[in-house]
């Protein structure tokens, strides 16, 4: 039985002997009770020091599994117990209308899927190659050495101190006045939205949002089973008076609005309409969640400040910022900004969600942002992705036949096809090997099919040329199947 | 007005002038237009090197903040706006019930806090100072060179595929029949028995757990709006005549149970009582929600299955484990181990919440189990808790006049007073710089305003003492108080 152990490179040798043993007495194979070899005659049996056998029984009494007595040797100490007929349970039957909700509209499982040898548009994440590993290193290695054990222990659930420091300076160098606000550190955009609809919205309330808008928040709204009144923002970004006519008649608890580089429309609101938007909303009392996306891509052009920045001393807006749009999003690092006594509530949703979040990789962030090493990583990405975003846009015009191409920057860009379904479109690109994002999981209405995404931040030129033109040239076969019908 | 910079020598210079420059534009100090001093003037007065300011300016104008004309110099690009008048929401008008609700029972707000000098019983925590940091730092600084940049980037809503392999592998080493079944990766206990409650439950259900159970658990629980139903759990754990009474009757969506190192009991259960305890929701059919909570501590003795292995192929325990307990609480790890079908659902549900727990954190950790780090970081906790909890029991014992002392290991011990209110027994040890965790909150009822737990993981063994005579000598003050009265 011991002589069939088969030996790893892998992993240490007392682990691998530990757990052969360890999995032979879990399977009942090993009697309780019964005699182990002595450690010399294991050690010979299986060819290794004896030391190794020593060490492997010293961690099998350790956890349990073994006992020794003087002058005896090793014996099991486990005896397997199992039920004897076996209980299963049909959990589809059990499932909540939430659990069924959030797996119906989550687009990674029912969308197209990226295989070998694609190009995928899919993606606005940003590009891996432009991470500056070494310096976040040693920013690793410098935060451990100072602090180690505090950060790998319990934290707050507000956040890593210096963290919100940091972000409270950085958010009033975007023009935010700070004063009598906070901070709230949360796992990235999706979360900060979650928590904040959390404290101010329960089932049947009305939220406004551009139509269409980011599909994670529309699926956040939904799973809070929010009644959304999408406002049209189709064409030249959000209309006012349909803004302002929504806002007299909803009795809405918030307004969602993505300022810069709107997703999916790419489109930067002018400081002009940041006012109007923010005056009415003032009208009426109904405050305003601002997604702070991409704003830091800025490519050109004067710097545009955040709805936020217009409250002056007021605190009637909640911004909600996040890092991993542009950098390290494995980090899983966002914030929401506003009033302090309402970050405290928030605060509390977040400690009996998740206690907090981890306290390592805000510390490394903090020790990345302080050693300067953003402003130097955002100027070499803001060019990179300036000049991607230009040869899209030229390729854009170029190949794809539509009626409006969209996009003044960002990592992404927005076609609208003439008369064209782009799930059918995309069909007949998926068998070309190109995919993208269809348009309509942007829409709370039934528009937006003729609509679709294209990101290009982690795709090469080269494929970016390729794929637009495949893209293209399947547009116009369909177009002239059409024509023919 | 330029002459006023100063700089300090924490932060590089230009990025202190930058900011300086930011600063007046964005509060309207520079106007919009106006002309900034030369780099060579502004060199000359600040007293730094010409080159310094160059790179200050080219970062200005980096983030639209100033312009350049050729010949000519540079100039603000930007201008102020804010709204004239203030517009401030009473936000504590507009909080849901939820965030009133998670306020109110968040103990971190509305319990004692530790102040210097304290002796505090409160944590639960594990000691940082057997934190193997080199260890820890050795897996982070291999796992990054080998591959840094994707586990930077967007991750995976399940987590982490080593990681996982690892903890199927680990919970086989409990005795845990994983085919068919699978893992999610959540940020610690709390998110993943949320997550789980979110998929199986809604407002009103009924969830049977022990009284007392853990605080974060029924905080969980009625932020979900479940009716909980208590199993009486107070002496010698949870009465299995109790327990199959509430499951007859209750029609409950599910069991939440901790089998060892109970909090905040420190009962672990016997492994006869967990083959009745599942027998018995076998018969009613009503799913075990188990709690791996300080399972890993076990100091001495056989090793003990827990649930989840009994049901063998079954699929209807849940298993909830967090490395957070013992090790790294700050990296917020913790996994779901159900059914493969169950988990998909849950994938979903944790897309929905936040993306996914951060890649970084999975995959050093991750390479840190897998260089061995583990086992052996646990053969020393383990003595070292051992000895305190041996220590912690005696002067209990020795100091402490009450009903009972229970606890079995794990990292803290519960008391029972002999008729005294522990809230009141904490504010006179809190006057003598002494503070615990009354035992009142781990009730799902009236009951336990006579218990109090003392966690004592991160107390020095002479603190032990001191503290335990203090709340002695206040416990032996307030029974003669009553006495007299």
């Amino acid at each position: 039985m011991f002589s069939s152990i088969k030996l790893n490179e892998d992993e240490k040798v007392y682990i691998q002997i530990k757990n052969y043993i360890k999995d032979m007495i879990l399977r009942g194979m090993l009697q309780k009770d019964e005699k182990l070899p002595s450690t010399r005659e294991l050690s010979n049996i299986i060819d290794v020091s004896r030391n190794t056998v020593v060490n492997a029984y010293e961690y099998l009494k350790e956890e349990g599994f073994i006992y020794t007595v003087r002058g005896k040797g090793a014996f099991v100490a486990y005896s397997k117990i199992t039920s004897q007929e076996i209980w299963n349970i049909d959990w589809e039957n059990r499932l909540t209308d939430y659990a069924k909700k959030a797996e119906n509209m989550d687009i990674v499982k029912h969308e197209k899927v990226w295989t070998k040898g694609m190009i995928s548009f899919k993606s606005i994440a940003p590009d891996n190659n432009l991470f500056d590993i070494e310096d976040f290193k040693r920013a690793f290695l410098n935060i451990i050495s100072l602090e180690g054990d505090k950060i790998l222990n319990y934290g707050y659930a507000k956040g890593y101190k210096y963290l919100i420091e940091y972000l409270m300076e950085y958010m009033k160098n975007k023009g935010v006045d700070v004063k009598n606000k906070d901070i709230l550190i949360t796992n990235g955009f999706t979360e900060g939205f979650e928590i904040v609809l959390s404290s101010l919205t329960k089932e049947g309330d009305n939220v406004i949002c551009e139509n269409p808008t980011h599909n994670t928040a529309i699926k956040i709204m939904r799973l809070h089973n929010l009644n959304i009144i999408g406002v049209n923002a189709n064409n030249n970004g959000i209309q006012l008076e349909d803004f302002e006519n929504k806002l007299k008649k909803s009795k809405a608890k918030l307004i969602y609005i993505i300022p810069s580089y709107h997703n999916p429309t790419g489109m930067v609101m002018s400081p002009e309409k940041r006012v109007k938007i923010y005056e009415i909303s003032k009208k009426y009392e109904i405050p305003i969640v601002e997604d702070g996306f991409n704003e830091e891509l800025r490519y050109s052009g004067a710097h545009v400040s955040p709805i936020a920045a217009l409250s002056g001393e007021g605190n009637s807006v909640i911004y909600v910022g996040s890092f991993s749009k542009v950098l390290f999003p494995g980090i899983r690092i966002g914030w929401v900004l506003a009033d302090k006594n309402l970050i405290s509530y928030m605060e509390s949703i977040k400690r009996s969600k998740n206690i907090h979040t981890s306290f390592l990789d805000q510390a490394v962030l903090y020790q990345y942002l302080k050693e300067g090493n953003f402003d130097k990583y955002m100027k070499k990405a803001r060019k990179v992705y300036k000049d991607k975003y230009e040869f899209a846009l030229k390729c854009a015009n170029k190949y794809i036949p539509c009626k409006k191409v969209y996009g003044e920057g960002g990592l992404h860009i927005f076609i609208k096809l003439d008369n064209l379904n782009a799930r059918t479109l995309l069909d007949s690109c998926c068998k070309k090997n190109v995919i993208f994002t269809p348009g309509d999981i942007f829409y709370i209405d039934k528009n937006g099919w003729d609509t679709f995404r294209l990101g290009f931040s982690r795709v090469e030129k080269e494929d970016i040329e390729k794929g637009f033109k495949i893209i293209g040239d399947e547009i116009k076969k369909l177009n002239s199947i059409k024509v023919v019908e």
